[in-house]
């Protein structure tokens, strides 16, 4: 099975080489903790050879991804990335390329996620990320959003992409955690120790899993491990 | 009472020869542990001695389950195996012999196991998998679902089918798994630890069981235990 | 208060001869412990003197209580013995007679007891089962099954019927165990442990209780203890 | 305060004579352990002196509370004991002075104390018992009937009864229980184990409580302790 | 900030001097611990220096508590003292003045404690109990009461009433408790071992804490600690 | 990133200086552990040097937050302080500038917010206090709160201002105050031990936490730690 670089080489060494292709992981843990960070790396890692890639972004707007990308030193200004706006409804911008009105129409964002995997069109690996699904619980019908995820999850597979769907520990019920997880390639948890940074692999497809907690940190050039 | 060979002669030592004839199983654990593995093994076993088999998949897609199988060096070109294909509507593939347009109407289910059953018509052994029972508890209503699986169960006894039905663990309400424990013959549970793998047979109808916890592996042959 | 035989003496002997006349018991366990076979040993007892029995069967179709009861030896063929086949609709059989259409309205059953209680005339005691209660909470609404046990009891025993009360462990709330407990006469729990089984007389009325568990063997001509 | 002898000398003694005048106390514990026998034996104390008595009775007839209550010894044959039956409508019988038609109308059972506390009119000290309330719990709402029981609570203080109010133990959620509790003038609970009964006084307005468990026997006189 | 004499010596010792001006203090115990007992002590402290009073009683006639007080010797007969009659409703007394014709209807409790407020017009510390918010969360809908709650609390701040709210333990979910506890200006805890009873200040508005059990006892002339 | 100083000296030297600018704080902790304290020496900070703040209260009136501010020594006679006041409502106040006529709409709220920000429009530092969330989650409906904090959230950081936001503690569900603490930029964690305070930065974004408990007092000036 073909692997998909993750952006932070000591990662990939745990999973034999990267991400599976076509695999949906979970990234599961608290706020602060570096899900995003990991997301936007493996994001600008795919960017470097040109791997076309989507943000879909509901908890900060498209710009402070791309400024705090830019900090990292990593380069966004690329056709190949294309934002799927879900914040910016919250102060009153609704209009606009890949701008969402709001959050509680589930087909609207449906409809925005399968236009843009269509137009990333490549014969390259792709990636997307949606970062968070918390708050498409927080303001969808959960019992609809976990109907919804195994379609989205079906499309990235069909289209070729390599997705991360990121999720925050202790705010839904243990069932729609244990529905993502099972519906999903793999699941990444994440912890914090005071201000030291932890991470494991819990589950891959068609990958050996050690289940260990691992370390890393937060430079300022991004994750390293 | 006539015993049906599931594949894995290791198990079948187990318990006796095999699953009872007529018999619906169920395979509780967690994501990635060998549930479907088994379950195509078991289908592939069947398959050897031209005896039926029905695959009800609602998680991957036929062509998956089929590379899958042909990965393990299992035959499946033959008329004899035949699919009710519930995946594909994700992808937005709705129409072909056994497709479903959707997952949250039982009775279009129920009426495409009843004609499938039927049209596998056969003096022989005939076996099926329903693979997931998570997925349809998902997408349907859950009180639908406990209702509806006797149903499949008795009709499936009365055509002569032995039946594996598979639940992911931690999905569902205890309530709902002890329903559909006292409903089958007979319960396998997995379980992972690291990389190692385990089963215990927790019920059998008609046979003894030991309820210990049995290592086995997945090999590019299939399960050897 | 006069007592009625079990058709196991080792029971017969835990409880002062057997069951109080008129009483209406329930039995609590897991799948496979061995409460249906007591049920129809209860009930072939009965039939040896000419007692008349009612079956009334949610589980598994009348053909197969009568084809276990002939495989322990037991007298079947006679006009004493009745079915109510509540079991049958499922594979689509829905006419003849006490065979009832679906398990959803509660009122059909009530009507079909109190029918095949009247016809069961005799001076003799009578005898039924009701295997079991736990598919009638799976399919009619739990809340109206609890009102219709004790209506059932009184009808019971207005008629002259000794009765056995069947209920799978695990499955129901504490809250419709504890009810259905407090509103029969009698109640006897059921455990195996690996091959062994127990049971234990946790409650009877106008009998001494020891609530020991003590241990039965299901052997070729039923149970022994 | 005067006090109102329960009819059990050795319970008197625990309470300064008897039960407060005016009070109504819940008894609370398992099936058979002797609250309605308790119960019967009150009313009968009453009758010995020409103090009316009523028995709402929910769980058995008023012919099985006779004949009971005759088994003991006790004299029934007066018109100072009356019943409101609120049984028989389970075997069909609805009709008959102060015969309920069914139980899911809390206001028909209101309607019956009331005019059956009327009609029992006398300058002596008055009783009542009600078993059980959790039967009522059972058949009515029990929204309503937490709501119902302090207005008879405040009619019987009004009137003159002394009353025992029967709840079975683990059959309602404890909020219900707590309820029934704060209401009340008094708390009695009874437990077995293995074939001894005890009780304890957990408490009793305008009475010292020790709360200890004392024991008690239920002989062919009745209750001794 | 000042303080209000709460009647008992040894509890204004423990608070600075008594309950701060213009406060609503929430008491918390099992029935019969001696909560009404403090309330009415209190009422009667004001009652002395003609401080007005207010007495909304859910759980028992105004007669009663009249007469309770004055068995402990307390002076009742005033212009200065007021009910609010919520409890004659249930022996069907439903007019006069300040009675309520139920307990569902939350808006007219607050009109007549509105008026009852306005018409103890004084210009001495005013003091209120509501004896007991149990009883109201019983017959009202707990959502709207714990809105009410602050309501009262705020009026009874602005016409400077110190209020005492009484609620029962173990009826109500923590939430409720909660949500009473912070809108409040203090909580003080009741609790009974065997016949001894003891309270404790949990918070109290600008006063410092000590938060333990102190032992009090019930006298014939009121409570001493 | 810019830090705000929150008022407190030694709080300051834990987060780096001070809040980080556009953030948005909860408070989480017991009544009277100094949450609103803490809040009102962060807003009299930012008056100093003629930063707008804007105080949103529900638990106390304007009057009171005024005069409670001033017992501390601190400027409050000022056009840069405007409240939102939804608590008159309580006594009947409904008219004047920023009174709201009642919590249950939200709507109302949001314009009130958003009007009011627009009106301290200063290219200064700006500040708000919300006291308290919890007073907002008992009168409206929850699920539409936690769907409104994280709209004004956006607002606030769009419009340059720095939040304080108040949560009861032990009055909300787990999950709304790990919605709350997920949502937010930081969290700050109160709590009493008899007549100590302490808190401790649990999360603040862009900042090292320790996570420790430190103490701190009110003082007739304020808090100092």
């Amino acid at each position: 099975m073909n692997r998909v670089k993750t952006g932070v080489p000591g990662l990939d060494k745990l999973i034999e080489g990267g991400f599976p292709e076509a695999s949906s992981i979970l990234f599961v843990g608290p706020p602060g903790c570096g899900k995003s960070t990991l997301s936007q790396q493996f994001i600008a890692e795919g960017l470097k050879s040109d791997q076309p890639g989507l943000y879909i972004t509901l908890d900060i707007s498209p710009q402070e991804v791309l400024s705090t990308m830019g900090n990292f030193g990593w380069k966004t200004k690329t056709e190949r990335l294309k934002f799927i706006d879900a914040y910016s409804w919250r102060v009153g911008k609704t209009t606009g390329e890949n701008v969402l009105t709001n959050l509680g129409n589930i087909n609207d964002l449906n409809i925005a996620i399968t236009e843009a995997m269509k137009k990333l069109n490549s014969s390259k690996v792709k990636r997307n990320v949606f970062d968070s699904l918390s708050t498409l619980l927080l303001y969808a019908d959960p019992s609809l959003v976990v109907k919804f995820i195994p379609v989205i999850i079906a499309k990235a597979k069909n289209e070729g992409f390599v997705q991360i769907l990121i999720l925050e520990e202790g705010v839904h019920d243990q069932k729609t955690v244990n529905t993502l997880n099972y519906v999903t390639d793999g699941v990444i948890e994440f912890k914090m120790e005071e201000d030291k940074r932890f991470l494991r692999v819990v589950r891959m497809k068609a990958t050996k899993q050690k289940g260990e907690w691992t370390r890393f940190d937060i430079t300022n050039k991004g994750i390293r491990m």
